[in-house]
């Protein structure tokens, strides 16, 4: 016996109503909903569709942050053409689609809503790499396949994708696409909309949209595919995409240096940017406390650095010349700012290991921040010029108001985005600081608007900051993402209150 | 007396009209345009409004190709507010409004059309540098501002604006957004798109829209500056930009090789790619042609290679560390080359003015194929795998059909973009080849296209590839287009006929 999903309960196909007219509703339903699961079984297959409770659970719970999630059916197509008959199916029986790649947003946007009539569209098992073009330096990827298939499939024929996140071994690229995704890179390779020379898109009404085109440059009419990316599956559902990738630099530096406060790490990064330009591909911020907590998390990482100091900055110089010697002029840049008193210490990794374990800690603080409890986290950019003031301020505004409160920065200083997402008062009850989400998301968002800067780097709108881009977002602005949206889903079938608000 | 120009022609203020029916709506006509006129006055002061004939002849007559153009009005706005005020009343007296920058423009989208209400708005009184930005290495500047003059003002502060082209000494900051500029150096800084980040735009209804950010990274929302990128003034009136600076290289390295045929020329692009990666920022393919034509039109360039070869690959290799040897490993490839028998000849610029001469024979070669005569000109881009047989092939169907036609190729190499703009058979009377354009247009961007091209790779669509757009992009493509364009600008007001044709 199948189970089909309503709201979120699973209903056996033999359940019988009784004969009230709220059981001949039901009763209705329930033959509604088995018609369109028989018809979601001729499309995908049994295999394609998804019924066992817990897997269920795992696409709906989010790494963090919750949102009541119950979809009314899970689906996993295998092909393109899959895709487009489930959006024709949907568009006939009033069900909306939620495509979802990893599971791994941090802002509810790939999670089907609660009470409504959401088609969950699990891009998983569409997870082939369709061509690698070494001639072009492309690489053509089904949405389902995992960023790091990706980066590993270019890797093995001598290419680099530089796109690289914390979730790199679960999200994908379709959802790499739908929220133009960041990273470590940006500062030197652009985020994911750099990255992308042309997609293949199911438009909302089941046609299908090919832009799989391996052009570094065309300028034929309208660029339809920067409609898309970005647009956290709200315009049309990414189906593959061809990626650019880059030579695979011939040496790598990884440096951590320690500063007293992050007006000396902007200092810091001028330097690097002066001395190496291009081959400065990484550039990080990262609190004292970010370090200590991520090292008490995950002990077998470990830090070079052993006094303590309040912030560090961690970077990548990579260069194409294996002869440069990046080594020695990292230390005489250290030298030049040690006599200037902008750093306080700092070390090179020695290593290929002592690197790798120096990047594995920045990348888990934010799982180490997540077990810590209760946390509340931003994802705000500035100017580049900005960071410090940004991160002074806020910290001041928030102190005047929630004495004790304890600052939790880390990002990408290269981009002027950074994670703010501090930590209540040691004495604080967990429930009060709770409470105060709405008070300190207001005043960081200020302070960022205040300073030219944006309630979203790379984690995008999704459900958290729909009310926030609201507020924040002027009118017009709202009012010409709501006419591209009409004009690209007239139905508002596509992801329908993510983003923007449902009309 | 002021003059008032309706469809073109001339008309003094006190011109009187016979008494017949005609002459009344004559007269009617004359009095709309003149209170039109006087609106524009009011606006933009006797100084904004363009009568001078001359002047306008200017601002009418293509660089090259002709189209029948004829503004009702032209005018020239000091301001955002008074571009906007413009529009306001364009919507409300019925003009139609084409934006214009240097008028360098290839594919006629910048000219107003002949016998339509259109409003010749010229943006090259705005032409300030707004701010020059270090910290974040951005300039901010109006749209009137010419290329070279960003370029310049960025110089001056010890800052690359990397965008640079053949009409960079006129064309404006504005076309460059509206076209999606290209150039020589895209293979490695991008196009204009990726150049920008922020704009300022006044919309289809005299809104402004504000994007001026200074930010490198801003997901929240879709992002709409692409839309008005590329987009031909289309969409929207851009009114200034935040355009991204880069450090400027300490070397650049100029080095030019003969080959004797397109595929040894990617063969070669390709030796330069492993070498140097991103330290190459240019790499051109020259037919032989080009350069004898252009040399013989520009008496005061010369060439470095004596011996004549079929082609040329022009590049340059950047470095930010003046100590690397680039040449050497220059002369390393060279000589490897030369074994496997890529190239044939080659040298290296050994001074600036060496250096500087050679990009100047390069950049002229439009101009000298322009003097010579009746040409065909293509701007296709496909894979850049492609290249050599992309000329191939379209040379052999050229051939078959019209024997003795010569093939007169040049582009830029590293991004698969070809200018191919062959010509006649040295014994064909320019009449009978000027009948055969859309044959050769159509040869062509066929082969093109089945290479998985673009008719279109940095010119743009204007009004010169509006049918072969037509025929050649899929029908989904031009109702997804229309759909957008009807989303911001409903009334059809901005650059009508222009990209897309006319509803």
């Amino acid at each position: 016996v199948q189970a089909i999903l309503i709201g979120g309960d699973i209903v056996n196909h033999n359940d019988s109503c009784s004969d009230t007219s709220r059981g001949r509703a039901l009763d209705q339903s329930i033959n509604h909903s088995r018609e369109i699961y028989d018809r979601l079984v001729q499309i995908v297959g049994h295999k394609g569709v998804v019924t066992d409770p817990q897997r269920i659970e795992a696409m709906t719970t989010a790494w963090r942050d919750g949102w009541p999630s119950e979809p009314a059916f899970v689906v996993q197509p295998a092909s393109t053409a899959e895709v487009q008959s489930l959006v024709s199916l949907c568009v006939s029986s009033g069900l909306s689609i939620v495509s979802q790649g990893g599971n791994t947003g941090m802002a509810g946007g790939a999670l089907p809503r609660a009470g409504q009539r959401d088609l969950l569209l699990s891009m998983s098992r569409m997870n082939k790499i369709r061509a690698i073009d070494l001639d072009d330096d492309m690489i053509v990827a089904d949405a389902g396949c995992i960023l790091d298939q990706v980066r590993e499939a270019a890797a093995e024929v001598g290419r680099l994708f530089p796109l690289s996140l914390g979730a790199q071994g679960s999200c994908t690229i379709g959802g790499n696409v739908a929220t133009n995704a960041g990273g470590i890179h940006v500062l030197r390779y652009g985020q994911m909309r750099e990255l992308v020379a042309g997609l293949e898109v199911v438009l909302a009404d089941g046609r299908l949209w090919n832009g799989l085109r391996r052009l570094r440059k065309d300028n034929s009419g309208y660029d339809l595919k920067h409609l898309f990316i970005g647009s956290e599956g709200t315009l049309g559902i990414v189906t593959a995409a061809v990626l650019k990738l880059s030579a695979i630099p011939t040496q790598s530096v990884t440096t951590i240096v320690a500063v007293r406060e992050p007006a000396h790490a902007l200092a810091w990064l001028r330097r690097l940017r002066r001395r190496f330009a291009v081959q400065l591909t990484a550039c990080e911020l990262i609190e004292q406390i970010c370090v200590s907590i991520t090292l008490r998390r995950m002990p077998d990482l470990s830090f070079p650095i052993l006094n303590k100091f309040p912030w560090y900055v961690l970077s990548e110089i990579s260069t194409f010349n294996p002869s440069e010697d990046v080594e020695t002029a990292v230390a005489e840049e250290f030298s030049e700012a040690l006599v200037a008193d902008e750093v306080a210490d700092g070390a090179t990794a020695s290593s290929l290991k002592q690197a790798k374990n120096l990047w594995r800690l920045r990348e888990s603080i934010a799982d180490a921040h997540r077990m810590e409890g209760v946390s509340f986290k931003h994802d705000i950019s500035v100017p580049i010029s900005m960071v410090p003031k940004f991160i002074s301020l806020t910290m001041q505004r928030l102190s005047e108001r929630m004495p004790g409160i304890r600052s939790f920065s880390f990002g990408h200083l290269g981009d002027g985005n950074v994670h703010f997402n501090p930590l209540q008062a040691a004495d604080e009850p967990a429930e009060k600081w709770r409470g105060r989400l709405a008070e300190v998301n207001r005043i960081t968002h200020d302070t960022a608007i205040e300073l030219g800067g944006s309630i979203s780097a790379e984690h995008g709108i999704g459900q958290l900051r729909r009310s926030e881009l609201l507020h924040y977002k002027g009118g017009l602005d709202l009012e010409l993402m709501t006419r591209v949206k009409t004009a690209l889903d007239p139905g508002n079938l596509l992801n329908p209150g993510k983003v923007l608000y449902e009309k």
